[in-house]
């Protein structure tokens, strides 16, 4: 097994990680948790969404976290954006790059989003058109690749035609996301397999929640398909605290572990991001949902 | 990637998971823990040590727990022993297969058994003879085989030399531990390559703690390898509860949903397994270390 030299771990904490925080908090929090991700090393930070506040009350504050964060040479900020109005205000929030989602269930799709998954597709493409004339990249993100808390198992071959529908329309990143951490090796690589026919396999980004443990081997196996982007969350950031089990995105610092044990380069410092993982899970009164937040010793 | 139809779980708990508690437990209670394991499906079950209760106090009624526990065909109970007394104790106790250990580390040999990697093979030498002599099988146990806290990386080398060593010397099966959890895929895979060239792969079992939450990828990188015996521990149980960080072994329904998804069988019970671990976790009035103890839904 040859490894990859590099892996591009976006980081999501800020957006997925806190959309579903009952208490609020501030921007001002929201800015030094990113100025502190920034620090650690992380480039690729999804920052905020551009969503309606009554869906999304935590991030209705979107602009205002733009417009406090560190600019630099190399690190890029996302926005999710669900329709052409968000869009414009990610774009005028300076956001670097926006990211659309559908669901591959139907059933999710329609709690969710309220529409069915060529709705959802419809609803993209307006994004996608502004996006290719304001020449900012968008990303695509697809949830419930592995399985749908409503429908069970889902069909790869679905997921991968929507990879390839999204990527046709633009999108230049595809996230395969397993929402909610139910799929094993197995149902992860057949999605990869079924969206690579589709999807340069170099523009797909494994998205795993940690629900039920198989996360990191899902990262790895992905590793083993030629996938070197991965979405995670500082702390495990995410999930219901309300909903026992129903973790966050696989936490930042245990993929990095993992990416550093395998002699591939992430650009991350440790220690920095440990520390950040305990920061902001004592900022929130939560415990850290992360193997490494309790099992770190700093190294120098 | 073929998965092997079927896997053998050796389900630790009751020793290796135990055997740090402070807190006093009684064999019946110990006892009603291996019922409820047999009953699950786990059919190879280390049941206890016969180390001298200096050492470990907590597993000093191990001849009382193998009088208590179920017997029936095809249902195998393993004991741990340090020296030709234990075996003999282990012998008159009933267990149908005993377990001798070395580690991969000097300083860790030092520091846990207070001798040589040397001496502590000659250590195993009577035992195995005597074993033989009875006609009963005895597993080989090599701790750190990925890291050492004394020393950092362990030379893959050593290990697979161990691992022959300790087969040469009548071991039927060498379980390659990484006691501390450091390990990701890259140096268990060195591990078990370097074993694999002194003993058949299919003798090799993947004992892995969960501590930098890499365990399952492990296995999953094992499998890979054609190994296709793990130990595993009900509820994550091991490690020591005043030493942040330190888990214990990977939690066996973290390991059986991750067979389960690979469409591996292991005879287990999911519904019956988690019961058991929300139900040792009440009953020592510690929080499970798995993710299934939180996410499982009883499935029909």
């Amino acid at each position: 097994m040859v490894y990859p030299t590099q892996a591009i771990i976006n980081e999501v904490g800020p957006r997925d990680g806190l959309q579903n925080e009952k208490t609020p908090i501030p921007a001002a929090l929201k800015i030094e948790l990113i100025e502190r991700l920034a620090a650690a090393g992380l480039t690729s930070i999804e920052a905020t969404s551009f969503v309606s506040p009554r869906w999304v009350p935590q991030l209705a504050d979107g602009a205002e976290v733009l417009a406090g964060v560190p600019r630099r040479p190399g690190l890029r900020y996302t926005a999710l954006v669900p329709n052409l109005k968000g869009f414009e205000a990610a774009r005028a929030a300076g956001a670097d790059e926006v990211a659309v989602f559908v669901a591959a269930s139907e059933s999710f799709s329609r709690k969710n989003t309220n529409c069915s998954i060529a709705e959802a597709l419809e609803r993209c493409a307006p994004v996608l058109a502004a996006a290719a004339e304001a020449g900012m990249p968008v990303r695509g993100y697809i949830s419930c690749i592995a399985g749908c808390p409503f429908e069970g198992e889902v069909s790869p071959a679905r997921v991968g035609r929507l990879a390839g529908e999204l990527h046709a329309m633009g999108c230049h990143q595809i996230s395969l996301g397993d929402t909610i951490g139910v799929g094993t090796p197995r149902q992860i690589r057949a999605a990869i397999k079924a969206a690579a026919v589709h999807v340069p396999v170099e523009r797909l980004i494994g998205h795993y929640h940690d629900t039920y443990g198989m996360a990191l081997a899902n990262v790895h196996a992905s590793l083993e398909m030629g996938v070197f982007r991965f979405d995670s969350s500082v702390a495990g950031l995410g999930g219901c605290p309300y909903a026992p089990g129903a973790t966050g995105n696989v936490a930042t610092e245990d993929l990095a572990y993992l990416m550093r044990g395998l002699g591939i380069e992430t650009g991350i410092n440790m220690n920095k991001l440990v520390a950040v993982a305990r920061w902001i899970s004592a900022k929130i009164d939560r415990p850290a949902q992360s193997a490494l937040a309790l099992a770190w010793r700093e190294q120098g």
